[in-house]
């Protein structure tokens, strides 16, 4: 391919919108457009890319004994009204009504679709277990599009179905998937990532898993332990606290005019937030009606904890109003009346004495004894994990935060769906049973575009050759020296032939302009060649990720530089 | 691939909606699953099928400097504003709202998308020509999905968009991608196609070929010169009369009481239709004003010609009111006063003498000749060509009506869309000039069934090896016997080492319907392992297409299979 035939513009100025580097160079390096919200058309460079991801990804999916199929993007609203999902999925499905006044919906998943596909002929125990998924195309109605193509509404994603007898035979399965995930990751090059225990949200199912690519600009927190190999998504990593000491005292009630907050709290009663018992306060999406969760002064509610406890959806309180009897800045559990579902951390469990809110305007209780003045409580963990907290599998004060990118999930779905949707089968005892699912997913443009966050420089992607849209650029310098071009045409035909993969740009600009342009193609293996190239005899060889610099011989250099790309294409299996 | 983990029934009953062969043979076949109207999900051997077609036209596309991008399948409605295109197209066009109230709609063509996508970069005519296509999934609301994949709503489609500064420029191109096109749908195994002339309809422009495979199921007309190289489709075709012999009369009047049709006329008169000048009465779709066409009684009227004419959309007339002066079954051009257009056929030129109708119940002229008893008319082509009519290229009378489906297009478009979308590029002379464009689509999924229904008999369809879902199927009859296991299972592994495609049936099932089974699967090469061939120390070879049967000796098995694939595969160039 030459540059000059390659539609898209590269350039310097980073556009206004872009607030993460991939994004920032992926517009720049001529990848993609902007259509609308959270939608891009992809140039070349970028198809060549996702192209390669997806050959990865059915070559790893049809190891583990996957069948490449294709769903319908548009489906009947019936088969997601079997599923209950029409109606629990809320506006991020696009819905619309054809010519016929049928209801129709946007594949944003095809959990239904696969159930539909295999529930007529699935039917005997022989038939199982069986795997099917595709590459193709998914819109959710995202209201949080950003990133470029990190967080889209239309995207192209790869989505497996697996149907088993057993819970055994799932976890079997579920396990030859994670390893075929962290191969696929591996294969296109990605590198810090880590797969993490997740929630299973509109999901379903009760273990799963998400593969995060570690870097700042994430959206998702994951407490990784740095002792051992617990690593979990803040929603749903367990929180364990330090012991925290405190002796029990009196309970007296201490004025605090207008201090409202844990930080004044500390100012004035010079005592430390892990010993105050904190009220914050939610109210049910569905009702508005009120839940305060009492929790240590130190720490925060994970409301996916809190959600999934209460099992319904929660918002943080927009206000809180008199009649609920809530007196908010100065809630307490001590003969607490408000109107209200009352929860309690177990990070309060085995504090002896806690400065909490008196329920009374410009008061606070002082030497509170949840035993002793409140009861017998129910403790629930709903508190967010934190730096420096205890690991629940060694136990040691090493949980980090870090931030992380989700670039693939796998889920252990049960049977919600074969049930809801009267999929059987006929096991070997005779009996009608529903099969048990697994679901596994990884959205192409998203780990694409994380790779060329994980990987650039201020002058554009450094893509692995795994994925790379060339694996080799030409640069032709002085292009209107015959002799320059000569070499270099000849250098392209040999290389081409020799099954390469090459970019060749022998446009009559400067030398600068034309780096800056391969540094925004990210190419991994540049040639130049040049009039004083040309006179040494030589090609100048150096790779995108600066590791290699150096020459090889004119003569050799065709062979030479399938040697190079072929070494470096080993390591990805490629 | 071993049959028994192949997701899919395969079963002998005809499904009743099923009316063409390619469609009961998928279904029976284990190749789709109906989801709704005109929209199936595809099993693996389909999935297989289309990766191979679409690999073939990737590979095409690339030949002739064609750069593979992705458009969104959900646009805003913004960009067909600009084309016109969001109004003028009807109910076909899905649309919904999304959660922020824009309207977007579902693409079912993408020329909006590729102008959007190019506009802001071709911006010198040396940025010219270019050409960007996709392989992305379309929905057309269609309101008569049937056929199985042959007329669907969702289908996988190529689409490409070429842009040009000169016609010249794009002419050459167009002949270009016209070879392209011979040279897919030949290597995707695709007989009887035929390019002809066609109607550009809703897309615009001027010159455009449809490539049709010739099968009688089709849903198009073509007119073939059995004598030279014309073909056009129906609704283009030239109609050229022969000249018919007539003498000039008197006019007169003749009472033909309740004879309202060509065939009583000819009756009760003894006259035949060629000599008769029919009137057809049809309705603007926007105004329902009437339009009456007189046309030679053996003739009909080709409605896209007389829509072209016209500029406007046309239907039959629903019925013929009074006030419209217009004496239905008894119309006639002399003294016509009826409120409506009225469009003479150029098959009524140069007739001396004909029998119409005299614009009065029950009463017809004889004798009527245009120029003295009409006047000066202007002569329209707006008849349909038909059977033994005359070429316009060869002058013989050797046209020739056939039916096929249309499997791919190409269209010069010209600058509707570049203008309308206002895309410009700056040309040598320093003038901004607006780019001219091609465009040229195939659909995946009905050139597959196209292919099936071309190539299939009565027990399943027989793909070409270059898009067959596997190359050789292995039938291992008595899979009980463990030396027949064993030979089988060798022969599978060394073939799929040598890197052929193979699936394997090693169920323990009668060999008939193991065999029922292969032949819905439609795989080239067959290789039967049983008892008999191994005492005999042979495998049988056969093809499903019965061009050859024969024994291969074991010893030498795998080789010999490799080669009869590789010979196979050499015409198809794969």
């Amino acid at each position: 391919m030459l540059v000059k035939n390659l539609l898209g513009a590269r350039y310097k100025e980073t556009p206004k919108d872009c607030v993460i580097a991939s994004h920032a160079l992926m517009m720049k390096g001529g990848y993609m457009k902007y259509m609308s919200a959270g939608s891009y058309s992809l140039f070349a460079p970028t198809k060549r890319i996702t192209n390669k991801v997806e050959k990865i990804i059915r070559e790893e999916m049809d190891r583990v004994g996957g069948q490449e199929v294709l769903f319908p993007v548009v489906m009947p609203a019936t088969i997601w009204e079997e599923s209950g999902r029409y109606t629990s999925i809320g506006s991020e499905m696009a819905r619309f009504t054809d010519r016929n006044n049928a209801k129709m919906v946007l594949g944003m998943t095809h959990e239904e679709a696969a159930v539909h596909m295999a529930r007529d002929i699935a039917a005997s125990y022989t038939d199982y277990p069986f795997m099917i998924y595709q590459i193709q195309t998914k819109f959710r109605d995202e209201p949080r599009a950003r990133g470029g193509l990190i967080r889209v509404r239309e995207f192209t994603m790869k989505d497996a179905y697996s149907f088993h007898t057993t819970q055994k035979d799932l976890e079997e399965y579920y396990d030859k998937c994670f390893v075929a995930y962290e191969r696929i990751f591996k294969r296109a090059g990605a590198k810090n990532v880590v797969a993490v225990k997740s929630d299973s949200g509109m999901m379903g199912g009760k273990i799963s898993h998400e593969f995060m690519l570690l870097t700042d600009i994430g959206e998702d927190t994951l407490a990784i332990c740095s002792n051992c190999d617990y690593r979990a998504n803040m929603e749903v990593a367990d929180c364990i606290t330090h012991e925290i000491e405190s002796v029990k005292e009196d309970l007296t009630t201490v004025a605090t005019p207008n201090v409202k907050t844990i930080e004044g709290l500390k100012r004035v009663l010079g005592v430390e937030p892990t010993n105050m018992c904190k009220a914050v306060v939610y109210q049910e999406n569905a009702t508005d009606d009120y839940v305060v969760v009492f929790i240590r002064g130190d720490l925060e509610v994970n409301e996916t904890k809190l959600r999934n406890y209460l099992k319904t959806e929660v918002h943080p309180a927009s206000g809180i109003s008199e009649e609920s009897g809530i007196v908010a800045g100065f809630i307490g559990p001590v003969g607490f009346n408000g109107k209200a579902k009352v929860v309690f951390d177990k990070s309060l469990m085995g504090i002896e004495s806690f400065v909490c809110g008196a329920n009374q305007v410009g008061y606070h209780l002082k030497g509170m004894n949840i035993a002793r003045d409140v009861g017998e409580v129910e403790y629930v963990e709903v508190a967010k994990a934190y730096n420096g907290g205890i690991c629940p599998i060694c136990g040691k004060p090493t949980i980090t935060l870090k931030r992380g990118v989700e670039i693939g999930n796998i889920f252990q779905l049960g049977t919600k769906y074969t049930e809801s949707m009267n999929m059987t089968y006929v096991d070997s005892d005779g009996e009608r049973k529903h099969p048990i699912m697994g679901c596994y997913g990884i959205g192409v443009g998203r780990l694409v575009a994380t790779i060329c966050e994980e990987q650039h420089d201020d002058y554009g992607p450094i893509w692995p050759i795994s994925i790379a849209p060339w694996q080799v650029e030409i640069c032709c310098l002085q292009s209107t020296d015959e002799n320059v071009k000569q070499v270099s045409d000849k250098l392209y035909e040999d290389l081409t032939k020799s099954g390469v993969e090459v970019l060749y740009d022998e446009r009559d600009i400067r030398a600068g302009a034309m780096f800056a342009d391969a540094d925004l193609l990210g190419v991994p293996v540049r040639a130049v060649v040049s009039r004083k190239t040309c006179e040494r005899g030589v090609v100048e060889i150096s790779f995108r990720d600066k590791t290699f610099k150096g020459e090889v011989a004119l003569d050799t250099a065709c062979q030479d530089i399938v040697k190079i790309v072929n070494e470096l294409k080993e390591k990805f299996e490629i």
